[in-house]
């Protein structure tokens, strides 16, 4: 049933019955009044700091309902935050979601949408306690507000990186622009064969629904391993960069280092040079690959190699006037036009291949 | 300049400056983290429960650049928030803003949608820590969440409303509703008088760039007055309306206590039983006037009306089989078809006058 005749207030009340019944079981203690007055009352971490990230996603832009369910997108939506909020080290506790629908958008769409906002909720320990329902007139807009908490000397910024620490990562990266690649048809893969085809779900799936690293980062945050950390969500590149750019410090990426997954190098592989150079433009630009970058002191980095899994080291912390560079795998510098995906300025059909100079 | 040349990250940049520069001074020492990182990091509040609330403007539905500027605009978001958390006892610390951007929208646009949040801000001691900045295809579209602190003792649910309960209000209704026709056209008013001038901008100012009622919410909350509050955003009938579901009662309103502003008395008077429909549907449906619906104790309501200036006492909580209904000056039931702006359900185009039963 389209929205605009089930009604605003229906529809929240659908909501708030959906959100009590799916909602995670623990932790229900601190929620002192959520859905259903002029704002949510919850009890403040104790002891500990707040934790606030806010995301919003815009159709056409950020998801395409062509190719991801509702379901989908809302549990994707829900993950872009836990992952701003493990982040910096803290555990994700209470969301707020804002939807804005056009009028002829089924009710169901929304009750799906927060189906998969509610899975990865259970999941991640995040309870919804609130939001805001109201007509948009063209496209659906979800903005999602997370709070979370984080022992005070468990913060890890972004600011913390010191020259001689090494650079690591969690899991791979460019699967995700590779999957939206495919599914938005730019990337055209000839090969029919079935291990192509599980590639390329491998790839699309690592975009349609990611996982944050709740686990590795409570492991780094715990130990206080890091000395800076990101999310990945815009790509190896612009995470090192801004991490470089806080700590005013510069980079070395090792580019045989950075973790591709197999998948993505099956599937670009027939092409050659011309795969190798989209594996590197994805890994790089691509973003919304959801995995963490932080540093850590030179000592440490063997230890959290192999303490931590699917940990990879992909660099070092040099001086800022070095500036940040790539080195190929005879420590040869690479220089690498383009850079991530930033709102407004480049067009998400960017993906032209970077120049190169050897 | 347009936001596509200035880029997501200068965008950012600006911002981030704006916002140290333009906003509060005090109560800076709870923000451990701000805009810049994954996440921002806040004290939470001491001893005392957490408040959070999140709105959603989109323009075309909740706003028109065509007759209100950025700057009103984003005053008047911030306003719609702080309504929500005073109207639940809080004090309102910090917010998080997302904002979802057209590609050719001025940069100069969100910095006076900046300023306009940034000076509600100063007034109402809130804080701007964190948000997103995104492209929307067509429409822009702001989501504000913020968060608030509330003695444990000190929170006003919906819920709390008893039979023999006073209803009492602050401020005047209507305004709102009258000023949005006015500036869209639906009301056109003849008279070019100087006077009526001046009573078109008092009504359409309250409609752009209306005021919370912070200090008589603090007075409420701090002496525990009501029983239950909510705050008028919906109109005056799904105000009480809501007060009634959530606490299980009915209520009578007596329709002649309503408090009406001069400005919409005089601005409707020359249309006679046509002009007094207009203003009631105003009062009752219109909504956007950010005035507090409260109850309070038959007994205290006296003391109430003589020491919080701007109260009103409009009616009394009923059983809940009586249903909620309006009475003439004569205590006569008069059956009014309508309801308040919901979305999806009615377009904002449904000011047809109510039926009326004598």
């Amino acid at each position: 049933m389209k929205v605009s005749r089930v009604g605003e207030f229906k529809l929240i009340e659908k909501i708030r019955r959906k959100v009590e019944r799916r909602g995670p079981t623990s932790g229900m203690e601190g929620i002192i009044a959520g859905i259903g007055d002029d704002a949510a009352v919850v009890a403040p971490p104790h002891e500990k700091l707040l934790v606030v990230t806010t995301d919003t996603m815009v159709e056409g832009v950020h998801f395409d309902t062509e190719y991801a369910g509702f379901e989908k997108i809302g549990y994707k939506a829900m993950v872009s935050c836990i992952s701003d909020i493990i982040a910096m080290g803290g555990n994700p506790s209470y969301g707020l979601v804002s939807l804005g629908l056009p009028r002829n958008r089924l009710s169901e769409d929304v009750e799906d949408l927060y189906e998969g906002m509610l899975k990865a909720g259970r999941k991640f320990g995040v309870r919804i306690v609130g939001g805001d329902t109201v007509s948009s007139p063209k496209s659906c807009v979800i903005s999602l507000t997370l709070l979370g908490e984080v022992g005070e000397n468990r913060v890890i910024y972004r600011s913390g990186a010191k020259v001689g620490d090494r650079i690591l990562v969690t899991g791979n990266f460019g699967d995700s622009a590779a999957g939206l690649a495919i599914l938005k048809g730019r990337w055209r893969i000839r090969n029919q064969s079935s291990y192509v085809k599980r590639c390329k779900i491998k790839v699309t799936m690592k975009h349609l629904l990611p996982e944050p690293r709740v686990k590795e980062a409570e492991i780094i945050s715990r130990n206080r391993l890091a000395t800076a950390m990101i999310d990945s969500s815009d790509g190896l590149d612009l995470s090192v960069g801004f991490i470089c750019q806080a700590s005013r410090v510069g980079a070395r990426i090792w580019l045989d280092k950075v973790p591709i997954s197999p998948s993505l190098k099956y599937l670009a592989s027939p092409s050659g040079e011309e795969g190798a150079m989209r594996i590197l433009t994805y890994a790089l630009y691509g973003g919304e690959d959801y995995e963490l970058v932080f540093t850590v002191p030179r000592e440490k980095a063997d230890r959290v190699l192999r303490h931590i899994p699917h940990t990879a080291m992909v660099g070092e912390i040099v001086p800022a006037r070095w500036g940040v560079v790539y080195l190929d795998k005879r420590n040869r510098e690479i220089k690498i036009k383009g850079r991530g995906y930033e709102h407004f300025k480049t067009s998400p059909d960017f993906w032209s291949p970077p120049e190169r100079e050897g």
